[in-house]
């Protein structure tokens, strides 16, 4: 049973305690395009209110999501640049630092040493925030592999006697973003995130991402559908002429709260 | 498909709009003791707020929780009025008014008559919460009825062609509280709500029950587990001497949100 | 264990036997416009073989889904009479036969004798393939009831002890249509049906239900969105250009094959 | 997000392009003897088409599942040789080509290094439809693991980033095969396959492995009952003289289909 | 929630208090072959040590489950009549007294008239084991029917304050038999009963049933296979010679022990 | 198919064959105290029939389960000889013999040569019963890899082809023992140990872990939680001043009964 009793300036409620500064978001992905895809909302909510987000991103993508770059000719190192680069004007734009791990995609293979990164990651980071991939996804190994490695290490991370540099950290929530196929992911929307605010800047991260153009429009419908069953879960829509923008997640843990709301 | 497109004044992030007396709480139970062994601490909370709460007691139990009144040789009228003059004393005791529907217990009958009083009550109340029964307990059948009667009825009162006094309300969240054997029940924490300001009221609420006097210890021991439970998600301890006291409860509709915490 | 031994025309592998007039489809719904949204690709298919397609259309969304009709202060028999008329004429664009049922929605209420009148229409129409909702719809309970009602009357159906008139039926495939919240329904694609030669149908045939013109592009993007996945689980694209459209369904039985694929 | 867009043959309904020659189906199990037990009958069929069917049998099974041989004093050499030629007589008889890969059983071991002789085999073979092991077996840890790595290297084959020779492939069917106790590896039949017409043939290849003598008739009652169950499912009995024998599969992947049948 | 605290008969463990006449047994069943075909051999496991099995048999299955004689022209009066004289002959071969309830199959429908019929017999038998069917069965709706009736009435028979004669009872053990498609029902079986030295009672039981004398060889067929896999539950093979013949059950209520095993 | 036809001594329904010494139980635990808070009354009980009762334990839970000892600034090695040394004081309590694997915790990697020292183990103490932890526990790492791996080392075990010392097994039942948030761990009790007899053992040997102070009573409270459930599955308490202690467990396998009680 692990223990997690040191001070710390997570409030139970999980709301800011202060000044914006002092909330963290700690994003763990597989490739270099999940975090803008899946999650671009929510990092760029939190950048919007101050907050620091971080995007651990353990490979490129090179191999398993850039098929127009290996059928144009390129070769790894050049497809690992155009992919880092591609994310790295993406994560800007939304207000995030990046942080590549390089660590092989297609398979993207779980071991010790790259959990062991991401626990100094989390003790560095103390984030109170948490967004991952779920731990199943039938169409895709290496979400599963990144998820399961992110809630690791969270776990690792807690643990006075586990050794590394930093503070111990807490319980933070943690959020699971949505898969391609949800259905056949066993995904059901358990929080509908209202992105409309910061909707015109997911949108210019998406198109930082050439590579898979072909996703801008296909993420932007899904949007507007997880919207639409926001406004149905939530209450009566306010006008035909809003157009509320969602994005969907999953708790993998119970929410902690001050209120039923 | 439904629609409810009327304006409402519901916000989308379900926090309260401006002062406490716009926001509403509605709790549908099968047993007079139901509320308060299950969510007395969350009424006690939205009635601390100011907030109105409203519980539906569908029957007074006294078929199927009133064994020591039955052994005693109490006559049926006795036991209704023994435990309707309980419960309004607890009702009061936590801030809420509560009506009962004298719809018969053990078996609790589900029927178009009774959800359609329901509906009538949603109207009227126009609530921004919902508290009921999980719609699954192997171990008591009137717990399911009450709870499917009511999500019934929140979806009738959604309609604007459902005939009936009153405005059509929006989709207010559901919370399911918690049944007595959670494992058996399908029963899994979603939410665990801190009610520890509130617990003396709760406390005191239960020892109103005295035809259950067996059950104000297990309550207890039950508030204090789920609240070692809300410390281990929530971040580290606050101290040993600092006991926090919870509720657990389940959403079977996703929650809308404007932040991720 | 209900035996069903007697003669009967269906192949064991659900294949048509000769001439495309051999084969009859029974779709049940509980709603006039659930079969053009849901189900209109499959209808068409089948129409467009020269198969026989009835509609069982138990209410007439009169209160449920025709919110528009309401607040422009229309009666009741005029709302029927509105779905009726739109309902017709989609079945018409769509090639099928709708029968009404009348029988109240809002709530839809399962009873044995609406069940009875569900065993006359199998006998009658002696179906090769069943279409209805699946059985859990948390935003709906008149899915549920009419798709519960459906696989009752088909097992009623094959019992020569069950009274009535007409010869008994084998047991014909069910396929669940698509709900409208699909993750919150527990529905997984388990058949991804193209529609793409007959989508342009499908669309005049939802344009026919003007009250629920909003649901026109909705139903469309879905449609859209189903291809992209019928693509993803097929093999490789053919092509940018082509767009497939599709219907997803759920088999409640196993699938009877002469060949794996 | 893997892209899958290249050129192929695969037509969308799955059902063979032109002459039998241009369908392949590739097998992947864990033991010697899997491919006949459970997957026999489908073999048989697909090879009665012309089809071509490869069987990847990673190990022998000559820790696991020959306790008759070590009992008389064999040593691990002579017991794989032994499984070895059983297995060649076997798939002949069926009419496959069966490959050895010789990875050691009781414990398999998932490798990134078996798993990518498999992607070789994909690319080489282009399989239409791919048969496995579930990926859940309480009695049985080598199924798993057989079953994990095939569906793992079915997606790496599909990816053009992925090194080694040969072209990548479509996303073809999966079938899970019949697993010794289905209730207690959440087996539920998805699809009877009926293998009547090559009942024969799969009797003769199951009689070729004489270590597993007491499993023939075993194999042989499954066979009857899954042929009841198919008639159950499928309409009225053809007459009691009629035995259909069948074989039960899952799809873990949604069915690709031109009509619903 | 439910009191039952009067003194009672049944010792913790579930184990006879002493003399076998303490011991009682209720099945409580659909139609009228249910109890042979799904739980003979654990009812003539009971009588064989002397304890008394009360079969509560709701309907003749005369509509259902006698398409031979349906087909034969019998009167649905004759058919009751053969049934019921079936049954009997079959039930006094097990050893167990059967009572028809007559409630009409085809559909079963539960009624609150019904299930108090069933509290009466609940208290008049007392029982220490109850067996019904499961509460879920897509092929047949009369089962699922009588199950959630047989759980109701012991949940109200427990309640002091529920009226009618007798003693309130205990909380019995319940154990579901097996559906016909176990896979298709969500069956595991959770026991595995071993009725050996019982079978030729079974059998000769079964053999009273001549209206469904195709089942008999199907039943036969299913005790050895649960046998086979008691046996790979249980330890080694007690040599080849000997066939042990099995029933599969599953608990929905947690099973009370004073030793693991 | 793993065939395990040796003879071996267990009978068909788990009671012991003759002499209290002809018994073993087998508990594979993690950390070290493990066995204490979730298995302590089934050793105790094992223990007081005279059963032999052999604790593997994997790791020391040096790292996370030793919080307190690290905040004082032990050393590694020190920490390790303070739980061992715990340890083997609360194993003598219960009566049973601990031996430890020092794989190291936190995380405790599943690997081949571990599983084969558990393999070892087995054959050497032909265990009746085995105890370990399930499969699934979002908390903590360490459990589940202990659990899969005794579930593996069981199989490997049975198998007369894998090599290493001693007789092969039979298939011993299997328990897991309750995780510490059961509800999010997918645990449902299954079977309620009755405790009761030898609670003071187990509290005594709970106190001889000084490291873990703060969990003597949160492990008292669940027993007595647990038996209030017992009562309420086992039939009416038998007086309010008896107070019955319990431990829960599920079971992977089926149970193997000659009797339903």
């Amino acid at each position: 049973m692990t223990q997690a009793d040191a001070p710390h300036s997570l409030p139970l409620d999980g709301t800011p305690a202060a000044g914006p500064s002092s909330r963290s978001t700690l994003v763990i992905t597989a490739h270099a395009g999940d975090f803008v895809w899946r999650a671009g909302g929510a990092i760029a909510l939190a950048a919007s209110r101050g907050e620091k987000v971080t995007v651990a991103c353990l490979t490129f993508g090179e191999r398993g999501e850039s098929a127009k770059a290996w059928r144009e000719g390129r070769k790894l190192d050049e497809i690992k640049a155009l992919r880092r680069d591609e994310a790295e004007r993406a994560a800007a734009t939304l207000g995030a630092e990046v942080r590549f791990f390089d660590a092989g995609d297609y398979p993207l293979v779980a071991t010790a040493e790259l959990t062991d990164r991401l626990v100094a990651v989390y003790r560095e980071t103390q984030p109170d925030v948490v967004l991952t991939h779920p731990t199943e996804d039938p169409y895709n190994g290496d979400h599963p592999a990144a998820g399961a490695m992110a809630l690791q290490a969270r776990i690792l991370a807690q643990a006075v006697g586990y050794p590394g540099e930093g503070e111990i950290i807490g319980a933070p929530p943690v959020f699971y973003f949505e898969p391609h196929q949800p259905e056949m992911s066993g995904f059901k929307p358990e929080v509908l995130l209202d992105i409309t605010e910061v909707w015109e800047t997911k949108r210019e991260a998406m198109e930082c991402l050439g590579a898979q153009r072909h996703l801008w429009d296909y993420y932007t419908d899904l949007a507007v559908r997880r919207g639409v069953q926001l406004r149905r879960n939530a209450g009566p829509n306010l006008g035909l002429a809003h157009t509320t923008m969602a994005e969907a997640y999953m708790r993998p843990y119970p929410q902690i709260a001050k209120e039923l709301a």
